[in-house]
């Protein structure tokens, strides 16, 4: 029932390339009985969306419950088993890392793999296997969880994907004209934009959001250690012109692309769960259909759900969820 | 330096009508002195704005400060004093209570002048008097600040008003015909609407602010006993004409209109301080220069200040008025 | 079946303050037997919305009729009786005239009453009498043809009102906040606005919306000779606060607050026709339905309708009023 | 100064796919002194945008000039040369033809060049040479002014391509999602979605744009005969993932990619002028940087401008292309 918030000082992201802090708050709910015995319990990672943190899991705002009153309720009702949910921070100078290795970022992957998995289990009474642990999230934390699912089956044995990162060429494409617009008055220089861009008072500017969002993503998919900002756009900042190269290496990190690449891995998955809103502001239901049919394709097994509502405030989304893992993690 | 989260009981609040607890979360901010010695600080109680309560001032959101933490770097740059910040919750079930007594939603306005004030100057190291009080506060909470200034000056000794619900001819009547047409599908039956409402997953959704903002200003401004929902809307719910009587009651709390009332209350605030962003989306910026011309025809002495900016996000205002509000909480 | 465009030489028009044509082109569109015989015909005038004029309703769009095509097509239905239908030219510098006299704009109402009917009646094989002559129009065409109806009986026997002007309150004054934002850079000064708008390549753009049409209408409902712009506005343009005396004659005009001053006048007509879409921008069902509601209460007859559709290109419920003018028209 | 409606009979429109008439009504503006001599003028081609067609262009609207009225103007000036100007009408069922030939919709490329042109020679007083000739237009008419200049120099010496359709990633690709949510209810059925549209009072809803414009462009860019409805889409309708032989039939006939393939005959232009506005809402600057770009990797001689503007309105522009084209069509 308490949700302890939990320094931690990680080795990984010290001295990571965008000065942003190696010691990070880390809320970790823990289930009501977990005072009261020695059980050990399955571990539900949760990954945060674009500009969040942990701790913004931790939000009060009205009418709606934070993800540990979500998750209490739901023990209390009999539809989700106790859990430990670990909520990261991955946050950057950006707005995010979309839980990648960047040059340009810092290794947030190997914080996540390497450094949070061990230290959860040493700190906690966790039941310490893949199949006892979830990776989920939304929107880029869904697109995180995907990841890490396709990559480290050894470390997450389920997975959730709720309105996630997907199909660039539909959820970040339409972006780069309107991003364009905004490095305009800066001579397309994007160091420039990023250093008037630090001075304002208002930097969540909704207006900004075309601009942050496609560098935080350049800077997680297409780092460039050659060049000072330390990443490439996909485009030439005059003329807009796609750049083939770069926007080749998007598209490698597109989950609706890395699915092939991971065949085997994603077999391995015990709970392998998508959905997405039809009218989803970002279009993300559409990539998400295209991943649920090459996962059908190629024979791999997974729940693909959609639901009558847009990509903000959809949380309600994780009673599904949750109640779909606690299934799967209690398998043994 | 530490932020405590206070839990309040409320006897005021017991049996509100809206069944909203009567117990209360509180944050107060303490200065960084506060753990080493005896000395006494100043008070400044903190209104938030519609929808929001204290607790969401301390919401984390991206690189962006929290109240504590903005009033730390303050404190340590030298351009405020240390005081104690109290964050009250008067949210209610339709959003806010405009901190005022209504027969539908609560008597707040006892509750902070006559429950809180006390508990605060009892339970913290605080200097007992209004001239070391002040209360400020954003939009619904900015009106807050300015009506408790007016009716009582012998509690608070100084005002701050950002962005304050005023003149309500432009911040809240054009609202009412969008509220119609979101009323027209219940029939314009206002209690069919609120038991929707209460079932939908977003009840946030910004598709229904003219309406939740409407219902729960009606609440405050023209509470009614006689009718089962508690209120009377302030026009017909078929044609949408306005109603005089309701809509004169609304008025009559409009701060634009109250000054004159209050005069003599207003003479004997040291600090009152009014802003508002040229391009604010409620238009507040208006209803702030009437108030401010009437306060000039008053002879009320007072700050009115302008900045380029919109209604959302002008937290970095509270630089400002902190700074204003030191020297006014200093001054014997 | 042929429509002439006349040219007609105002007297009344002449020297208009505004400086705008008093030689007009007035399309006329004459029915198909027209050419054929000898028989006189009923005259429906069909005026025009804001920034419109006769011709305008000639203008080709894609997968559209234009009027005299629709005419056309409902007389070879047999749901329109044959009729002669004029459109006239009220435009003005400002973009229309609201068919009223004004100091500030011209005296439109007797160039249409005085003038054109007299001079349609000479010109064409018309029935000459009040029970054969319809005034139509939408948004403020409607407007228009409610406030003659009222005026003139005596001259049109049939009115039919498509979405128009009403209710002051919610169809103008939501715009008077984003009209002082567009007049703040000209330091509120009317003048100074119109003479830069005068100049601009782009004068019909939405975003000057909120100005041109307050200006406009503030030229038809509250001139003002003894001051240079020829008008009042009707709110202080610093603070924006309403003017209670000009707002009071703007009110004056409002054909909500018109009918129970013209009882005897509107129990006259043959036909009286209201409609609005249910999700009219402007909002104007809500005026639509308290005229409505004052005509029941009147005992005047009339018709009231509502469509689901918002407030443009709804000019396929010419198709309705038509139909039920050609039988209002055709009655002795 | 008279602008004569041509009836023109198509010889290769008729029994088009889509059902639209093989008769057209065609625009020709003569100039003041073609009614007094022999002498013989240029010819301005002038095609016009989606939806629209030569009678559009002398669409009367508030505060602005038709064609013909700003042609007369700029020669009364002296600022443009007396010219016949021809608009011609390559409307269809679906909005427009991008002045191609199509399977789907039908010759419109051959209709220009192999009638109207010869016609325009016989009928008017022409100076039948490719020199004296020129087309332009602006959007879809702009499009198709560039490919006409590319495929057929030997008919027209000059081209104006204001704000033209261009780089289709970023003027047409953010549409598809769009368009995919529109097909949805019709279960991504466009001929489904077309036959509701047909009965639709209101075809050109602005929220219908997304589909109707792919759906036309579909028809243009990618005819497939062997289809019941004509054309492929560029996307599966339900994932809506992009059909890669599609999309690379709609990219062989992007300007931006044309130009390499046309290098011999785009030499062959007295004028070619391009410009865009820095602020069009379909980010045309960007593909029309890159076509400039190209043109001067290619050596191929033209004017590039911006303005400071969106895509709506800009007919202003005219006074600069008519004046450019008046010197280019004069050098012999």
């Amino acid at each position: 029932m308490p949700t302890v918030v939990e320094v931690f000082e990680s080795r990984i992201l010290r001295r990571n390339p965008l000065g942003d802090p190696h010691v990070r708050r880390i809320p970790v709910h823990l289930p009501p009985s977990y005072g009261t015995g020695r059980r050990r319990y399955p571990v539900i990672t949760l990954l945060s969306g674009f500009t969040g943190s942990g701790e913004t899991l931790l939000n009060r705002t009205a009418w709606a419950e934070t993800v540990p009153e979500r998750a209490d309720r739901l023990v209390r009702s009999g539809r989700m088993a106790e859990s430990i949910i670990v909520m990261p921070d991955c946050f950057t100078r950006y707005g995010g890392s979309q839980y990648l290795n960047s040059s340009a970022t810092g290794r947030y992957e190997d914080h996540l793999v390497r450094e949070l998995v061990p230290w959860v289990d040493r700190r906690f009474r966790t039941i310490p296997h893949a199949r006892a642990r979830a990776i989920m999230g939304k929107s880029s934390g869904g697109y995180g969880a995907l990841v890490q699912g396709m990559r480290h089956p050894e470390v997450w044995g389920s997975v959730v994907c709720h309105s996630g990162d997907m199909y660039f060429t539909y959820c970040y494409l339409p972006d780069f004209p309107k991003c364009l617009n905004l490095l305009a008055p800066y001579r397309g220089r994007v160091e420039r934009f990023i250093r008037a861009w630090d001075r304002m008072p208002r930097k969540s500017d909704p207006a900004l959001h075309a601009a942050i969002n496609t560098i935080a993503m350049a800077a997680c998919y297409s780092p460039n250690p050659a060049v000072p900002v330390g990443f490439d756009l996909p485009f030439d900042p005059h003329t807009g012109e796609l750049r083939p190269r770069v926007w080749r290496r998007w598209l490698a990190l597109d989950p609706v692309n890395m699915a092939a690449r991971h065949v085997r891995r994603l077999r391995r998955l015990r709970l392998l769960y998508l959905d997405c809103g039809t009218r989803d502001e970002f279009h993300l239901q559409y990539g998400t259909r295209m991943l649920a049919s090459r996962l059908r394709r190629l024979g791999i097994r997974h729940v693909h759900e959609e639901f009558d509502d847009g990509h903000m405030n959809v949380q309600y989304r994780y009673d599904r969820s949750f109640a779909l893992l606690s299934r799967a993690l209690a398998r043994r």
